[in-house]
């Protein structure tokens, strides 16, 4: 079954506000396995809506009909639609009433305008708001069912919840979508789809399954797709999903929505170990990013942000000359860095960063881009060098990214041994 | 003159990315007088996009069309458009030796792939893109100006910068919106909204001229706009900004695309001032932010991220009696975080952070949510004291900020004197 969404406002069309709503409703729809063929946004404008009425309506099984029921004169989407169906505006005492009290309640009066709010369709359903003014409403036009909800984010959620979703499922029960994501860093897009293409040809033959690539600056994640037609499916979807990860190798780090700060939390929690940061080059992100997830304490010693080289010998003792020697941007210096924060802290791990992120800087031994990363623990010290782009930003992520991954994979290489 | 966006996306469809690149384009096109008419997503299916390229080829005088030009099979704009077009693809000997270059100076091989994104419209320009493998494209077609762009957001934007919006702008050269962003932190929507009452008042006669109030975490940005009718409108338009600003008092910090990072960064240097942390709750996100900004270590001289207790103790010297005594989140212990790494690094100023961000945590001399932030100079130290909601990550931001605007403020302070 197929539902397009369209969204009436004048705010979005500006660039004032972000569609956040459509997001929201496409992954609820979605994950009740509706395909959602369309999103579309217009003005508040009469013509505009009407055009878009004309092409989708008979055209879907869901339309779901977002904005424009606020009390201004702006809001038109109720006497739009109520000319474009022929359904006269009937007004509704009881909702009226209703709004009345929200107001009381809110110790406020109702203003006049408000009342424009109690015009609603005749013989559709009204979906009450529980927490707003403007009342939803639903009918159907051909072979497709109409809702109208207001565009407040909570409105519109809480009315697909209580109502939407429930009536969708109850027209569609059958049809499943399995949908699994697997989370992979380390590897580019390109060589990731290069090593996964006999995978890719194989599910080709079966028109039920898809896989798609969604790189960011700091993965590629791998949405597995497959409709759940036979009771077996979803024995099949887990072995086609283990197929995967398994092509996947160690760049594979969990499945969505686990982040790599998670997987690496988790996996010093089991061993008990104490992780000490030192960073140049990443400026605070590693411990910002590790900090972001609750209990981190247990694990997370610190950090030492040292952006000044006078800082690298006050807190970890490393000379001027080894300074002067080699360059900040340097294995070396990252060595010393990762080896003397752990030791400094007693901790089990050390990983330490240090770059040249620019948009400017950069010598003949480190030009721009260059990044060291190093990991101290009791076996050694491991170190790693990356050239990335000169955008300082995503530089910055992408060093952060790939130093918590020198760190994940040499947790889950011990973990094997 | 008007614009349709197209974007092209099953990732859009399915709910799982949120479609950014329509309002940031949205919010480019509108600065410059064109009516965006309509946002328009489709999957990535020929069928789909020929039909709503029926629609709106013809209808509009700009048609941008983002996303679908990767190197994977699912990818399939470029395809579709040569069909739907009658242009044949030509192999761009060019654009795929660039592309080899990309590869070769992240010291990767180019994937067999990438050459799919050699395959270019015969006859169209190309637009180059300067951070990514997949060229954008330029064409006319009935009164319609078509572009294509890649959906990676900083791909598309830097392609909008450097060729579609200055394209757009020799077209429509006439009709200009005057328009300028105010910052605020430190003050919520409502009392800002009450304090600027008798101004909203006021221009409220002027059909010309609105303002609109957008919160978010962290700040309140106010966006004042002027159509520009005459040409003593850019006067006007001045007068009433400043205006604005006045009636904002120390709650304004800038005119967007300013930071309160870089205005603290660039008040820092012109003091030759130097600048530490030591941040407990805040996780090295204050490090963080005040990295982004290039050349901030001229002024940033690191911070010691402490998230145990026994660093504060090493660290800084903070004796354990301390710490029993008042807590690990108390005004005493932010207070000795500040002087501690001021005094330590010989910083013009320190700023502390301590507090507990839950979801869990807290006791009796401070529940969950509890802030405490110093800072520390010469002069004395200041502490401010803070209750923030229970979500872990947007109190962790606030905190940032507020220290952040502690700073700043003070900064401020000591240029009027």
């Amino acid at each position: 079954m197929k539902a397009i969404l369209l969204t009436i406002g004048d705010e979005i069309l500006i660039g004032q506000i972000l569609n956040s709503n459509t997001q929201w409703m496409s992954e609820k729809l979605t994950d009740l396995g509706i395909e959602v063929s369309e999103h579309l946004t217009v003005g508040d404008r009469e013509e505009d809506i009407a055009r878009v009425l004309k092409s989708t309506v008979g055209e879907c099984d869901f339309l779901i009909i977002g904005g424009g029921l606020g009390p201004t004169h702006d809001d038109v989407t109720m006497e739009t639609l109520s000319r474009h169906f022929k359904v006269p505006l009937q007004y509704d005492e009881e909702w009226v009433s209703r709004i009345e009290v929200i107001f009381k309640d809110r110790g406020r009066v109702m203003s006049e305008n408000n009342k424009k709010q109690g015009y609603l369709l005749k013989d559709a359903i009204r979906i009450d708001n529980d927490c707003g003014t403007a009342a939803g409403q639903h009918f159907q036009d051909q072979k497709t069912e109409i809702f109208v909800v207001p565009g407040v984010p909570h409105e519109m959620m809480s009315m697909m919840n209580r109502y939407i979703l429930p009536f969708v499922v109850g027209k569609n029960p059958q049809e499943k979508i399995l949908k699994r994501s697997l989370l992979t860093t380390g590897i580019g897009e390109s060589a990731l789809a290069d090593r996964l293409d006999p995978f890719v040809q194989k599910i080709r033959a079966n028109p039920n399954v898809t896989l798609a690539f969604l790189p960011s600056t700091t993965q590629v994640k791998l949405r597995l797709q497959m409709k759940s037609l036979s009771s077996n499916a979803s024995a099949e979807f887990d072995g086609l999903s283990e197929e995967l990860r398994r092509l996947c190798g160690e760049d594979f780090f969990g499945f969505d929505p686990s982040t790599i700060e998670e997987v690496i939390l988790t996996a010093l929690k089991s061993k008990r170990s104490k992780l000490a940061l030192a960073e140049s080059c990443t400026g605070g992100l590693i411990a910002h990013r590790l900090t972001q997830i609750p209990g981190c304490s247990e694990v997370l010693q610190g950090s030492l942000v040292l952006y000044q080289n006078e800082l690298k010998q006050l807190e970890l003792g490393i000379s001027s000359e080894l300074l002067q020697k080699n360059g900040a941007v340097s294995e070396e210096i990252a060595r010393a860095m990762a080896d003397g924060v752990r030791k400094k802290w007693g901790s089990t791990f050390g990983l330490a960063t240090t770059g040249y992120l620019g948009p400017t800087g950069g010598d003949e031994r480190a030009p721009l881009g260059t990044v060291w990363i190093a990991l101290s623990s009791a076996k050694g010290i491991t170190t790693r060098k990356f050239r990335f782009e000169s955008d300082r930003m995503r530089a910055k992520e992408r060093a952060a990214q790939a130093a918590l991954d020198l760190l994940r994979r040499s947790l889950d290489a011990s973990s094997i041994v």
